[in-house]
């Protein structure tokens, strides 16, 4: 029985899954999964950040938001961005995995796509880490004084949102791993 | 006569160059040229950084230094370490130009740290970046003062400091997309 059936198997399994394809189904799923930590992290970077706003009487009151900072704006603009892109390339990557012919094409796109997002949000963290940095410590030879010692709630979320970016930027960073390995061995060796 | 010479010249040309490695030969010209760019964006960004000391008597000397500020320290460091890797690159790039064995599996190489560099001086031209923005126009909400009217040598040479590593940015989102076309081009169709 089983000898019979081989050679039907043997040719339905190498016509679904070659090599590269086999691995591409793998990859595929952990390109999901990072995707989708991709998209947790922006969504989660961008609630904190713009839910910070805190206002201190001092003793009139003086509000601390997001907004007033050009910094802020651009970490705000590039996470939800991130998140928008994250989006789409989740449900790709889905429609990918049910058809996978479509696979090749899509790595490569999705590795250029990648790359400039990798540009964009680690730019942002580093211009929100900065202002952040400068809120906690201050600079002395500028005189710019620090404000977190008032605005402690504001520099919480600040910090908290840059860090979850920073997780965002280093999941960037595995994809296009993943994506370029996955190209890498789709080569028949 | 020419058809004589057609077996021979066809073997020899499939034996040196397949299609791989022809499409191999002319991406790893452009890799090495853009690594070039690299180099010298990263050489001259650190140069202008640090030649851009200034000292004011207002009425006693207070020096303005990029050492004064952590942003700035950063993005020195971050564009020595992209400067050493793009020479080590460009050497590895020369080398695969003679070697063409080498190149299939350095171009995977190429792409991973390439990755991790684009995050480097990505967020290293954003810190940078936000601190030069607020020495030029300063902050009025955290009464962070603008210090570009007094100390303006420093900040020219910070604000060009910063453009030459946004070009240096780009040369690397440009490094990727040729690494990961020409890893996909490899492939037989």
């Amino acid at each position: 029985m089983a000898s019979t059936d081989k050679p039907a198997d043997t040719e339905y399994r190498s016509s679904l899954s070659t090599p590269a394809q086999a691995a591409g189904v793998d990859y595929f799923k952990f390109d999901v999964i990072l995707r989708f930590f991709l998209f947790a992290a922006s969504l989660v970077s961008v609630v904190v950040m713009v839910t910070g706003n805190q206002t201190k009487f001092l003793p009139f009151p003086r509000p601390a938001k997001f907004r007033y900072s050009p910094a802020l704006v651009y970490f705000v603009a590039a996470l939800s961005v991130t998140g928008l892109y994250s989006i789409i390339t989740i449900l790709a990557s889905l429609y990918a995995l049910k058809n996978p012919a479509l696979k090749t094409k899509l790595l490569l796109h999705f590795l250029l796509w990648d790359a400039l997002i990798l540009g964009i949000i680690a730019s942002a963290t580093g211009t929100a880490g900065s202002v952040a940095y400068l809120g906690l410590k201050g600079n002395d030879h500028t005189g710019w004084v620090k404000i977190c010692n008032v605005y402690d709630k504001f520099c919480r979320h600040v910090g908290a949102s840059v860090a979850v970016a920073l997780f965002g930027s280093i999941v960037t960073v595995l994809l296009i791993w993943l994506s370029a390995h996955s190209i890498h061995n789709r080569v028949p060796k």
